[in-house]
């Protein structure tokens, strides 16, 4: 499938399938996730992988009960390791460059999961403090993203973009 | 070609052809940019493309005079809509959200960039108020990535990854 098809193509899934994932496929999602880009190459991410019930259902209680995260076969933590980018690059590393690059590893899992035929959504809205407890995560590591995967169990539309028109600006604004 | 592909062979590229880009590529690449997911499908972006000599020169010269960013074809100054994700999340939006929102937009400028045969870089080091002034932002837009684009002059080596088995944790820390 064409890389442009794959970005337009993929959609946040919030309901799956009680169908277990193909052999190896997280391995192949966090293959993805370990080859986004890192300022000065620091790598500043961990992946906790839950699949056992109980832990799907204390990681759902923590993002205001979302079912999805409790129906989903496999629920990927993405942690930001502040303490292993303000090494390289300070404050700047600690509350941009961890983020973004979180965020290019995620990114990659979602492409690399819909190019597998499988669901998954990007989940931000959690309490931290009670994730970093149910991942017994050390201090420096902030969960930045749940992201659920599974068979999906809906096929929803595209939701609606601003045109291109609107959000492109030559030289300047 | 393969998304896993695409994702492990994309490299950041420092040296750039002096060589137009294929007509509507630009298109292409903020198409991709704008069909990233976003929190409450806020899209708090919007991107800046400097194609003239004399703004590619001052972004460079905001970004400690890194010369790729002179040399590329075109720079697309990708911004974060801080006002527009804090309408939606408060400060959850405005310090988290929109700079992962923008990421994974940047993410799949970098992939696209690749599998049209363009070469890329995500540059972070930069002063953001120049960078402000030069593309005339408003106060609300927080300039968060450079992005020169063009044939690449080089082919640099895959830069090495923590392995799998050491960013993987089962259920837990």
């Amino acid at each position: 499938m064409d890389l442009l098809e794959v970005i337009k193509k993929r959609r946040s899934i919030r309901t799956y399938k009680k169908q277990d994932l193909p052999q190896g496929a997280i391995e192949k999602l966090l293959e993805a996730a370990r080859w986004a880009p890192s300022a000065g190459n620091v790598q500043p991410w961990e992946f906790v992988v839950a699949s056992t019930q109980k832990t799907k259902q204390e990681l759902s209680k923590a993002a205001f009960s979302q079912k999805d995260l409790e129906e989903a076969s496999v629920v990927i933590v993405v942690c930001a390791d502040e303490k292993r980018a303000a090494e390289s690059y300070d404050v700047r590393g600690k509350t941009l460059y961890c983020l973004q690059d979180t965020a290019a590893a995620v990114q990659n899992i979602l492409l690399t999961a819909y190019s597998l035929g499988l669901g998954s959504c990007w989940v931000g809205a959690f309490n931290e403090d009670e994730v970093r407890k149910v991942i017994k995560a050390p201090k420096e590591m902030r969960p930045v993203a749940l992201v659920p995967i599974g068979y999906p169990n809906e096929a929803p539309a595209a939701r609606s973009r601003r045109p291109l028109s609107e959000v492109i600006h030559k030289e300047a604004f």
